[in-house]
């Protein structure tokens, strides 16, 4: 049996270590560094670097070749972070348990630390010591497939249609559409890169991808079904809060029972699209069951 | 004797057809592609774009291959003009004629807009349809390059050194520090980037980039005489408006003379860096020239 637990830690580390060894030659006194590392270094999931090293794990590569991939897509995940909580969008004080990056530091700084963690991303992603010459043109790939799904076609799009749901009641189906292109774009992206730098094939590829667009949705679910009837002690923060600000979730759209199951479908959708992996995909799977069985 | 003018008109036509090009495919009544274009299309000088096609022909490339390099440059101009523009930091109201992005739409749009933008250039730059498979390192070397230049180490770190000189006197190292990494990092790419396109070996490579070190500092200072002496007509725009903000310029930090003295050096140490070019370096060597006696 597979020991969840340890593997995220261990994974956790190592994402967390790589982060660190980015900003080593760098002027940590500069404001715009202090910046970006406040919320990068915060802690959070990790969940997106987490899935992209199963990923290339999965497909039977080394995962030590896949953390600037992972790197970046948490960079990535980051700078959305600082953006999404500005006073302009949803102004959240809060964030992994800190203050918000424009309540630490300023607005100004906020908006130029997102971007500046958006850019480092791409700068990791194409720096030559991290890829033998003859793998440039899938370093290219990868790039290409981050950069669609954080782009005004996937994730950008999301925080819109987030913003154009906000203050009233939304169907299933925007619901579904908001999430699939705010969170799901980049963890499909996330599995699809650590694919490709482990060497997998475009069927595992394609299977990846299921797995992925169906555990991104199930994780969104199982959040709304937390803030409903989690633990505030376990999870380190309130809940009920959707309620009260009147936001849209699957709970409140097609109640609490009809979310539960939805959830569970999602999640032996994702199983089903790696059952013919063998046991180095076994992380995934672990992972897709924590989904939804997690208290925080 | 080389005609500026017209040469100026065809690159700026190509560079706008191809930006436009990019969203052919793209559904137009989309908020975020409004709010894209509306600051992507509003013209402005193409200065990037123009001298990184020049910088490709100046080392016998075709400056065709290196329009989705010019595209991109133009795309991250663009979307740090907008971010600049919001309200959290410089606040203004006109840009390029028109009304900024977060008034013509609205704050949140208008970040989202931005980082968009910022997104779309790596996704044009690692876009397999615009290299051969053999030109992969070359492709990702750019988008090392201009990464860099855009990030916390270049432009960023330029708006944050602008915002922090505000309202107080600086001398002339701060505000030509200033000037090299807000605008100068993102021309030398520019440069660095056509000549890399082009096929440029590392000699000519080097020598583009001090030319764009010069001509970037000297059309920064340029722009600081012309708010002083400019025809208001002449330009489309109020002048003595750095006086009225007091805001930290060449002429206020060194005097109008010494400002004049000081552009025209830097010009003559752009020119003096490609002599050795043939006459396919002639459009750098007027736009270095226009670069300090236009009138707008």
């Amino acid at each position: 049996m597979f020991d969840l637990k340890p593997y995220i830690a261990e994974k956790n580390r190592l994402v967390n270590q790589y982060l660190e060894s980015i900003f080593e030659d760098v002027d940590g006194s500069l404001q715009i560094v202090m910046a970006m590392k406040h919320s990068l270094m915060a802690g959070g999931k990790r969940l997106r670097p987490i899935l992209c090293l199963a990923s290339a794990e999965a497909v039977g590569g080394d995962s030590a070749d896949a953390l600037p991939v992972a790197g970046a897509l948490e960079m990535i995940h980051t700078y959305s972070l600082i953006h999404d909580d500005l006073p302009a969008m949803d102004d959240d004080e809060l964030r992994r348990g800190i203050p918000t990056c424009h309540v630490a530091f300023d607005e100004a700084t906020a908006i130029l630390a997102g971007d500046a963690l958006l850019t480092l991303a791409f700068q990791i992603l194409s720096s030559a010591q991290n890829f033998k010459p003859s793998h440039s043109s899938k370093w290219l790939e990868i790039i290409h497939v981050i950069s669609i799904a954080a782009g005004f076609r996937g994730m950008i799009q999301g925080q819109m249609l987030d913003i154009s749901l906000e203050g009233h009641r939304c169907s299933r189906f925007e619901l579904e559409s908001m999430h699939r292109l705010k969170t799901g774009a980049l963890i499909e992206a996330s599995l699809c890169s650590g694919a490709v730098i482990g060497g997998g094939n475009s069927e595992q590829i394609e299977a990846l991808e299921q797995y992925a667009k169906n555990i991104g949705l199930a994780f969104q679910v199982a959040d709304d079904i937390l803030n409903v009837e989690g633990d505030p002690e376990l999870m380190g923060k309130a809940v009920g809060t959707d309620q009260l600000r009147d936001k849209s979730t699957y709970p409140s759209v097609v109640g609490l029972e009809e979310s539960k199951k939805f959830a569970k479908d999602l999640v032996s959708k994702a199983l089903h699209a790696i059952k013919l992996f063998d046991n180095r995909s076994d992380p995934l799977r672990a992972i897709a069951t924590y989904v939804i069985e997690r208290k925080h």
